[in-house]
C-alpha cells in the first residue's frame, strides 16, 4: 500500500515507519511517500497520527497505478512536457547507433529542419552476438552531447548494463533502459537516484505486470520522471521482427499513470510498414514515438533494415500531423 | 507457379495441363488460371503453345501474392466495394451472438441510424466449453435474413464447422470463417465453390503464412472474393484477451493483394480500449473493421466484456471519421 | 456441477432435471449423469429426491477433472487397456500418411515384428497449403482396415473436418482429432455419439483449459473413451517445429483423469532428437506415444523430416524398455 | 569463422591478424584462437603462413558449434567433470534463496546425506517487484563459502547485474547468470576473463540462437568452461509458470558442444510435477540438473510453491538413479 505522511514529519520518524512496514520511502515536497509490499492492506494503528492518506493496492503496481494517481503524470523531456493534459505527442528520432560525427551531424540537421527537439542514438549496443558492432561507447555519448550543445536537443541514449550507467546519466537527458536490460537492478537503482527522465523499454518477453513493476523500482526510489516504451514483444510470428502490442498499450493507458512512448521501428524491423504503424500509434493517442532514421540505412552498422531514409522520415512527419489533430493531439 | 492459358483454350486442354502439372484450376473470363505446387518453377515446354503468361512463385502464397497481382483486389460487400483504389473503410457491426429478434432489431436500428450497411451476428458459436451458449443456429440466420429484407443490410455471419456451411452460405452475404475453423478444408472448399464474399479470420495460433494459405484454398477454387481478418493472436500476455498484430497487418498490406479487415473487439476483449484501437486501425488504412456492439452488453450471452454500448459506438463512429480523412480514406 | 441421479430414475424425470438445469445428460449403468454449467454451485432443492451425489466444480473442466474422479480412467485401444493402474505405455506407430498399399504393408510388417498392436496412418491430411498432398481419403482408410483384418492391429486415423467424420468412425478403432480440428463441434459431437476411443490432439495455439474442455464435449455426450494427446505448442522458438509442453503434461496428470498420449515426432519435427524425447516421455510415465516411422522417409509425401527409419525405430523400441521399467511401467 | 594460428606464433603477430579480421582472440596452449564475424568465409591470403586450421561458420554460433568441435566439451564443477564421455549427470541442489545460516546449514546436511556435491543458493535475487525480498547479498555468499569450507561443496550462485559480478566470481565455484541477466555484457565480459565455470540460463523470451550466442561472449574471451541451462520459456500457457523446452534441449545436444543443465523447478513453478519432469530430463541424457529444495518451503522467502520438501527430494534422488542407468548415465 502507499502511505503519505503528514507534512512536516521528521526524517527520523518517517524512516521509523518505513522500517516497521518494510517500505520504500522518498520525500516529496514536505511529506514522505512510503510504499509497503502490496500484501499489507492496512497501515499499523500505532503510526496513524503520522499518516495523512493511504491507498491499499491489489498488487505490486502501486505508484504507477491509476488507483493511486488517476491521471497521466507530466514528465519533461528537455523543454517539452508530455503527459498530463498537454496533448503532446513527442517525436524522438535519430539513428539506431551513433557511428561517426559526420553521421550524427546529418541526423541533427534533419531534426533541426523538422523542429524535432529530441535526438536519439545508441552508444552501448546490446547486441546478441559478440561478433557484431558493439557501439562507440563514451565517444558516442560525447558526440551526442556536442549536438545538444550546438542545437539544444535533448539527448536520449541507452544504457546496456550497470558498468556504464553513470556515464549515460551524465551525458543524456533521457536515460533509455533497453528491452534486454529492464530487469537490471543495478541500472534501475542508479536511475532511481537521479532526477533525469528514464525511458524504460518493455522486454520482448516481459509481461505488462513486470514491465510496470520495473518502473516501480525507479518511482519508489523517488524519481517520478518515468516513461514506458512498448517496442514489440516476441511471438510465434516471424515474418515481422516483433509484434507491437497495442492491446497492451490500451491496458497501460487505462491502468497506469505513466506516459507511454511507442517504438514502431524495432517492432516491425522493416522500413516498409513504419509509416502505417506510426500513424496507428499517433491515432491511439500515445505520448511519444521513437523512430529510427539514418542518413544512409544501407550502410548502417546495426538494424539496417528498419531505419528510414531521410526523405521517408520527412514524408512521415508531414503525414502524422493531421492524424494527431484528428484525435486532438499535437506533434512536438 | 501460376499459369494463365491463352484465351479460347478448350476445357479439356486446360484440364490436361492441370493434371500434368498437379494444378488447381479455375476459369476466368475466357481463359483458365492454373496454380501448380510452388516448387515448380517452369511450365512444361510441351504446353508452351497454350500458356499466355506465367508467374513462378517462391512459396505457396500464390494467388494472394503481390508478386502475382500488384494491387489490392476489389471485393464487394453488398452494395459497397472495398479494396482497389476505393479508399473505403467498411464498418461491419452488430452483436457477438444473435440472441433474439428484439435484440437484433435494436442492433439493426442502430446501424440504420448511423448509415452502416453491414450487420454481423453469430448464430453458430464456436465456444470452447460445451456448457456455454452455443448460438441460435438456423433460427438466428433467419432473423438476420429478415433484417436484410427489411433494411437492405449485407449480412456477415460465421460458419463454425462443415455441418452447416451450406446454411450459412445460403443466408449470409459474407461467410465468416472463424479463427478456430480456418484450417477446416470442408468449409474452405465449400466457400471456394460459391461466389459469395468470404471473410477469413486468422487463427490465434496461426502464422501469417498459414493464414494467407487458407485464403489460397478459396482463391484456387475460383472464388476471388476473399477478405483477410486479423483479430488478435495468442501470446504470453494475458492482461488482454489476445494481441492485435498490426505488424502482421503491415506485412499483409505489403505482400498480399487481399483486403484486410480488423477486429479490435476480439483482440482486446474489453470495452475500455476499443475506441483507441479502432482509431489506430483506421489510421493504418485498413479496408474494414468488425466491431461488436450490443443493446445491453451486461446481459450478452457471449463476450459480454468486449461489446460496446450503443452510445459508445455512436461516439466512436463520430471519432473515426476525421482519422479516416487524415489518411485519405472514407468510412462506409 | 456434476450430478448423479438415483438409480432407476425414469428417462423423463432425468431429462426434466437436465432441462431445468441446462445440463448435458447421458445414461450410465442404471443412473444418469448430468453436467450443468459450472457457475451453478448447488442443485435445485426441488430435485433433491432424485439426486444421489453432486460435485460442484470451479470451472468448465468437469467430467475430466480429478475433483470428480480421482484416478486416471481406463480406456481401451483394441485389446489393450491403458490408464487406471495398468502401468501400460502404449506405442502407436506408423507413417504420417497412408501413401500406398506397399508402403502400409511394410509398416505393418515392422509393427508385427516388434509386437506393436496399434497402427497409425493419416488419410485426410490437414495441410496448410492447397498445393500439397491431401491424403488418400477413403482409399487409405480401406487399406488400414485391410491391415487390421490381416494382422489384428487397432487402427488410429485422423479426421480433418466434419465432412468425413462418419467414414473415419466406421473404419478406425481410435478416432484421432487433429490439432487443427479440435475445436470442431461437428467432429466432437459425432465422436460423442460413438463409443469408439477418441484421441484429441492439443491445438498448437490451445491452452490446457481449452484442450480439456474439448474433451468435455465428447465426455458429456456419453463417450468416456477419451485420450488427450500433447504434440507441441507454437512458441517464439523456430529452430524446432513446435515446443513439446511437458510442464503441461505434468499439469494434465495432476488435474485431469484422462490418459495422456505424447507425440514427440510432430513436436520436434526432425528425426535427430526423437529418440531422446521419446525416452523423456516414457520416463514421465505417460500412457502412450505416437511415433511416426516410414519405410523410406526421404520420399514421404508429408512430414519427411520427422519420420524415423525402420532401423532407428527398432533401436528406439529397444532403448525405451529399460526406461519404462525404471519408472515402473510396461511398454505395450 | 574460427582460425587456429600455428603454434609458436608471437602475440604481436596474432593480434595483428585479429585486428585485420576484426576478431575476438584468446590464447590456447601454444597457439591462438581467433573468431571473426561469421560473414567472413575465407581468411585473408596474406596471413596464410600463420594459420594452422580454419572453420568457416554459417552464423554467429561458432565456438559453441558442433561444426567446430564435434563432441560435448568437458567442464569441471568442483571435483566433478561433466560432458565429454563421462556419462555424468550432475545434481545441483539447494534453496532458491539463501535466507539464514540455519536454513543453509540444513540444506548442506541434506546434500551431504545424499552425496551431492554442488550446493546452489541465490544471494542477489532478480525479483520483478521492488517490494519483494531481494536476497542477502554478500552475507549470503559468505554463508555459502562457509558451507564449502565445512563440507567441500562446490558453490553455484547467481549474479543479477554487473554491480556485484566480482563478488560472485570471488565466492562461487560456478557463476550462474540468470535468465533475466543473460544479455548483460558487463556480466558476460567479466565471466569471460575468469576461468571459473559459468552457467548461463536461457532467458524466458530468448531464442536458442541468442542463448548460445550469449555463451559465445564468454567462450570468445577465452573461458571455455560454459554450461547452458534451459529453465523454461514463456508461452501462452499460464497454468504452469513456464514451458520447459525439451525440443530445444534436443537441438542444443545436436548442434552445440556445450554441456546442458536443466532446471525443472523454475520451469513448472509447482512442486507436484517436479519428480516426473526430473525423470524426463534424466532420460534425455542431460549433463546436469538444478533442483530447488528447502527445509520448509511454506515459509520460503521466494518461489515457495516450487521448492521440494526434503523428503520429496530424498525420494526423487532414489527414483532417478534407475532412470539414469537405463540410458547409460550416472547421477553424480
Amino acid at each position: 500500500m502507499i502511505l503519505h505522511t503528514k507534512a512536516g514529519i521528521s526524517e527520523a520518524q518517517a524512516h521509523e515507519i518505513a522500517k516497521a512496514t518494510q517500505s520504500a520511502i522518498f520525500k516529496k515536497d514536505d511529506y514522505y511517500v512510503l510504499v509497503t509490499p502490496s500484501k499489507m492492506k492496512e497501515s499499523p494503528a500505532e503510526f496513524s497520527a503520522h499518516i495523512e492518506a493511504e491507498w491499499p493496492m491489489s498488487d505490486d503496481i502501486q505508484l504507477a497505478s491509476k488507483s493511486y494517481l488517476n491521471a497521466t503524470r507530466e514528465v519533461k523531456v528537455g523543454k517539452v512536457t508530455i503527459g498530463g493534459n498537454t496533448g503532446n505527442t513527442l517525436i524522438v528520432a535519430g539513428p539506431c547507433s551513433v557511428e561517426s560525427e559526420e553521421q550524427i551531424r546529418e541526423s541533427a540537421a534533419l531534426l533541426q529542419e523538422l523542429n524535432i527537439t529530441a535526438l536519439r542514438g545508441g552508444c552501448y549496443k546490446p547486441r546478441t552476438s559478440p561478433y557484431s558492432f558493439q557501439g562507440l561507447g563514451l565517444e558516442g555519448l560525447q558526440l551526442l552531447s556536442k549536438m545538444r550543445d550546438e542545437h539544444g536537443f535533448s539527448i536520449v541514449s541507452e544504457v546496456r548494463d550497470s558498468t556504464h550507467v553513470d556515464e549515460v546519466i551524465e551525458h543524456a537527458d533521457v536515460i533509455q533502459i533497453g528491452a534486454k536490460s529492464m530487469y537490471d537492478h543495478g541500472i534501475l537503482k542508479a536511475c532511481a537516484k537521479t532526477n533525469k527522465t528514464v525511458l524504460i523499454k518493455r522486454g520482448f518477453g516481459t509481461t505488462l505486470q513486470e514491465f510496470v513493476q520495473a518502473a516501480e523500482f525507479v518511482l519508489s526510489g523517488g524519481n517520478e520522471n518515468v516513461l514506458l516504451c512498448e517496442r514489440g514483444i516476441r511471438t510465434f510470428e516471424t515474418k515481422t521482427r516483433f509484434t507491437l502490442d497495442l492491446c497492451g498499450v490500451a491496458w497501460l493507458k487505462e491502468y497506469t499513470n505513466l506516459p507511454v512512448i511507442l517504438d514502431p521501428s524495432h517492432a516491425l524491423g522493416y522500413r516498409y510498414g513504419i509509416a502505417d504503424l506510426t500513424k496507428a500509434c499517433v491515432a491511439m493517442g500515445v505520448d511519444g514515438l521513437l523512430i529510427e532514421v539514418h542518413p544512409n540505412p544501407a550502410v548502417a552498422k546495426s538494424d539496417a533494415a528498419q531505419q528510414l531514409y531521410h526523405d521517408q522520415f520527412r514524408d512521415l512527419m508531414k503525414a502524422i500531423k493531421p492524424v494527431a489533430e484528428a484525435v486532438g493531439r499535437r506533434i512536438v
